[in-house]
């Protein structure tokens, strides 16, 4: 079942509710990094990672089918997409006016008829709302991808190819995470992602968020995971799930 | 010599023609995660971290003085602030305006003399731009802090109490960076922050930022890091400080 985009905070819940089989989450930025606010919304949650997606993102110049590039006046859309155009943007000399989201604004554009604006979107945001697309890639640097989260009740069963996501705490002293890397590396796990934050309920304690290669019923996976959980404050598995591409 | 302030990815510039001695650049927010354009910056950039600081980020409802809360119909701010403080925002009632900052939506609103609108933003924009602060502390969470760095064209000499912070990039196999924790824990050395980011030039390599204690003129220190020159692609010190607090 399609559900139309929601808030990213309200995907887990809707997920949750059954009210859809799988939610989309962004996870990280190539060019923002991680989105701390996905991983809070994980650790409250009790889906699991059963998928992860990767995007480039292209932005295009969008408005209405009347609109020539000369009339723009005004260019709409989420300050961070607006900072990732502004070699382009520098050329139109045009206002910038900051939004709430880039779809929305193509949305906006079109529902108050106006001509003398355009929004920078996807080229998808262009076709649902039938718009003209002007100018295509006009971001600074192609090397700008977001990664996904697939979420649902479930993880995702062995693949032969699979990654496994992990949150972990342990108390700060010299050793205690390089212990983990140490065993992983023992059983030849490739780590593809590490991260620290701070808990902020302790001072001196950290969360880890961590992705590895394999399952986590894989036998070699299963036996480093429970030797953490033994000397871990705590542990979470988000999932394990085909890796992408 | 005080500069104004300037968009971030500016102020290195500022320090390197030297028209500032020193600048202060956000590293990372509690609620956000890192700022990974900074560390982009910092990648780029010949300047030196020399010291951090960490700063509550406490949000205030901000309005012309002869403003009252029931006559406000509109809050302005950029979309971060406006999203930490959606508990307070539900009450008011108003229609959210993102702006592209914080300080610039109360100089927006003294400027055009805005009676019905508000603004989020510090206590200090308030007093900067001689405007009410009508509610403190509106934020959803109070465990919401930033980290900055402070640059300038050399680090800072031991202190007895210090951080350091580092860039580095290995191989894409296990045991990399194991390799080097294992050392950086025979040292007694602690760990404060890791985070590891696709390089994206190209697959399966990545850069790993990674602060900790000490400083990088100790023994200890020197020996670690002069191993890791020898097993990694790149290896940049950003800089040696003395612990905030």
């Amino acid at each position: 079942m399609y559900v139309p985009p929601a808030a990213a905070f309200e995907i887990p819940l809707i997920v949750e509710k059954g009210e859809a089989q799988f939610g989309i989450v962004p996870i990280e930025n190539s060019l923002e990094g991680s989105i701390s606010r996905t991983y809070d919304l994980l650790l409250d949650s009790n889906l699991r990672v059963c998928g992860e997606t990767e995007l480039r993102v292209v932005h295009c110049l969008i408005a209405s089918p009347e609109t020539r590039l000369d009339l723009i006046k005004r260019v709409y859309s989420h300050p961070q997409a607006l900072g990732q155009c502004q070699a382009f943007l520098k050329h139109l000399n045009c206002e910038l006016i900051p939004t709430y989201d880039t779809a929305g604004s193509v949305k906006m554009i079109k529902e108050k008829g106006i001509t003398d604006g355009a929004a920078i979107a996807s080229a998808r945001a262009a076709e649902i709302y039938e718009m003209q697309i002007i100018a295509r890639e006009i971001e600074d640097t192609p090397n700008n991808f977001t990664r996904f989260f697939i979420l649902a009740k479930q993880d995702s069963p062995p693949s032969g190819n699979d990654k496994t996501s992990i949150v972990f705490s342990v108390k700060h002293r010299p050793g205690a995470l390089y212990e983990f890397l140490r065993k992983l590396a023992s059983k030849n796990i490739n780590l593809t992602k590490i991260e620290s934050r701070p808990t902020r309920q302790k001072p001196w304690e950290y969360n880890f968020y961590l992705d590895f290669e394999g399952h986590r019923e894989d036998e070699a996976a299963r036996e480093v995971l429970e030797s953490l959980e033994k000397t871990s404050l705590f542990v979470k598995v988000l999932g394990s799930y085909p890796k992408a591409k």
